[in-house]
């Protein structure tokens, strides 16, 4: 592979005053550094820009190779030359959402006030001051209109929150396995895994850096996302009761399963990449979102001339359809060009990232035919 | 109420050898107590004896109240005179399962051999050892066949299994929101909540009696199951995005929305309640559980002449009602008289406690049809 198969992670420092956030919930946060990667070439009149947005616990990395790691993006299959995203076309921009921690500004950042990282000190940051944050890199960019902005999960919202904030910047957006405001249990998921990291004494309210990280919490709230990212089939379809090197249970409080190896695989492995706190305050901003808080969903969508796909899996019981059918009802209403599937899967809310030939279709004539 | 309305509890050691049981494991356990109520007369020829099994962090405490606490029975909707188990005509008998914490021998009781509690040197124990010594108290109070054995989640794993290990001594049985044997969601499910446990510092390798327990784990533990005993919709309706005294989020890490509070309130009640330690050896129990797990099902109930009843609910994601139409479909291909019956309720999984009324005119009429 030549060098310049090798994507870099980028940096933008709010330069221009403004050089802070005036954030949703009155507080300010400020400097603002945003990490991003960039695929494909912008053209000449800038036209060609597609925003891609990562979940929960992504980053910027969302395809291609890191030269020194040797990871692969995230979103890999969906984005490159002659993928459903394709960079033969078009100029992809993936952006490390703020509260992260690979890059952008987030609770493990250095507080200029303090000269220490935020920890808990970091202001409450919501979907909106995501966007708002990401809107600022677009300008810096030169870019006055995306051709489409696109993300599973939390990615989902953001598009969504994208378009009708700045509608008219948005020639189209591709919302998959989403929902425009998260119900009692999607909270409630959340907020026992939140508990398992601030049970742990390591946690230390947020204070941590430099020390022991929360690794147990971190891994019992991983535990808890993988069992709501798989569906109870592909758990069955992949483990089901099968041991984990030995022939018969062993009467004893290790890990006789597979299923239990593997969750406690995910649960160490997560503690080695993310950070606590930005799970915390992530996790927070998804569960503030409501599109609908203000008003009502119908209202939401008024004026706005995105033009809309609307991608949801049979299997996903973390986001179901019905949440996706409920925003597609009311695009119909304001006569949005929207296009609603249902995709048949068994891996449940994975499917964004795992279920590649059907989204790829769909991705690829829908962009084909953007205006 | 008068004196003898109340209920109590009562107990009953292994006296006669062996006082002491031959677990699945290999290991022993002994000697044994059994804390059970009974609800009801025992008629002269001892052929009206129905066995109610509880679920996992459920006790002997089924029906009636109890004089100091005034705490209800579990299932008291369900039993007593003109319910569905009706103690005008039948001897209810509802028994504490080894391993458990409120009463009958489990990892808080005292060890003879050291005179500490067990902790973790209790040895693992099984849904067919729960059995076992449930049969050796039919055997004291000399019921040689029960009219029928019923129970709910992990209850009707105890009713499936008896029938099965000891055919010719259960007339009937009603196996209520259950399945034969665990899924790899449901074992990763009660893994993540043992893990909460058992990662909290408290926890101690089991060694917390007397000092303190374990409760911020067991917090988490219970958000987990809570969540799992609920449906997306039962939350839904009951705390959708509602906050807690507030008209606005406070943007902080406080319990903003009612479903917040509600866990923790759950959270915090089963501290009071429960034993850390039989939480973790219970909920083994159950994971290791395999009505299968030397044959096949279909082998299974070969021979079985016992009579059921089958119930599931549709909203229960749990306990999914395929999972019961499995063992239904093996026993019909067996001869067996079974009658399934899949009931609509928006509860979850918890309906087997609260959807009272579809369930009572299910089981009386069920139970009036016994020959």
């Amino acid at each position: 592979m030549s060098q310049d198969q090798y994507v870099q992670i980028q940096s933008y420092t709010f330069a221009q005053p403004p050089n802070e956030l005036v954030l949703k919930s009155g507080g300010k946060l400020g400097p603002i550094t945003l990490a991003y990667e960039t695929y494909g070439k912008l053209n000449r009149d800038k036209s060609n820009a597609i925003l891609i947005f990562h979940a929960l616990t992504g980053d910027a990395h969302a395809a291609g190779l890191h030269k020194d790691s040797g990871t692969l993006g995230w979103w890999d299959p969906m984005i490159g030359a002659g993928k459903a995203f394709d960079t033969d076309k078009y100029f992809v921009i993936c952006i490390n959402c703020i509260g992260g921690c690979k890059g952008s500004t987030g609770p493990s950042s250095m507080n200029p006030a303090t000269g220490k990282p935020y920890g808990m000190s970091f202001p409450v940051i919501t979907i909106e001051d995501m966007v708002q944050s990401q809107k600022r890199l677009m300008d810096h960019l030169g870019i006055k209109k995306l051709l489409c902005a696109s993300g599973g999960s939390m990615g989902g919202l953001m598009a969504m929150e994208w378009a009708v904030r700045f509608p008219g910047t948005l020639r189209s957006a591709i919302l998959i396995a989403t929902n425009y405001k998260h119900t009692a249990q999607q909270i409630a998921l959340h907020e026992a895994a939140r508990q398992a990291i601030m049970s742990d004494p390591n946690w230390n309210q947020g204070d941590y850096y430099g020390k022991a990280v929360p690794a147990q919490g971190m891994a019992v709230s991983r535990m808890i996302g993988h069992i709501t990212y798989m569906s109870e089939r592909s758990m069955e379809e992949k483990f089901g009761r099968k041991l984990q090197g030995k022939e018969r249970v062993g009467y004893d409080f290790s890990h006789d399963f597979e299923v239990q190896n593997y969750l406690h695989y995910r649960g160490a492995s997560f503690v080695q990449r993310f950070d606590a706190n930005s799970y915390l305050y992530i996790s927070k901003a998804l569960d503030y979102f409501d599109l609908s808080e203000d008003t009502d969903l119908l209202t939401v969508f008024k004026g706005v001339q995105t033009k809309f796909l609307v991608i949801t899996f049979t299997s996903d019981w973390l986001y179901p359809s019905y949440q996706s059918k409920d925003v597609v009802k009311a695009m119909k209403a304001n006569d949005i060009d929207v296009s609603f599937i249902e995709i048949n899967t068994t891996y449940g809310h994975d499917s964004f990232l795992v279920e590649i030939d059907g989204q790829s279709r769909l991705v690829k004539s829908f962009l084909e035919n953007i205006k």
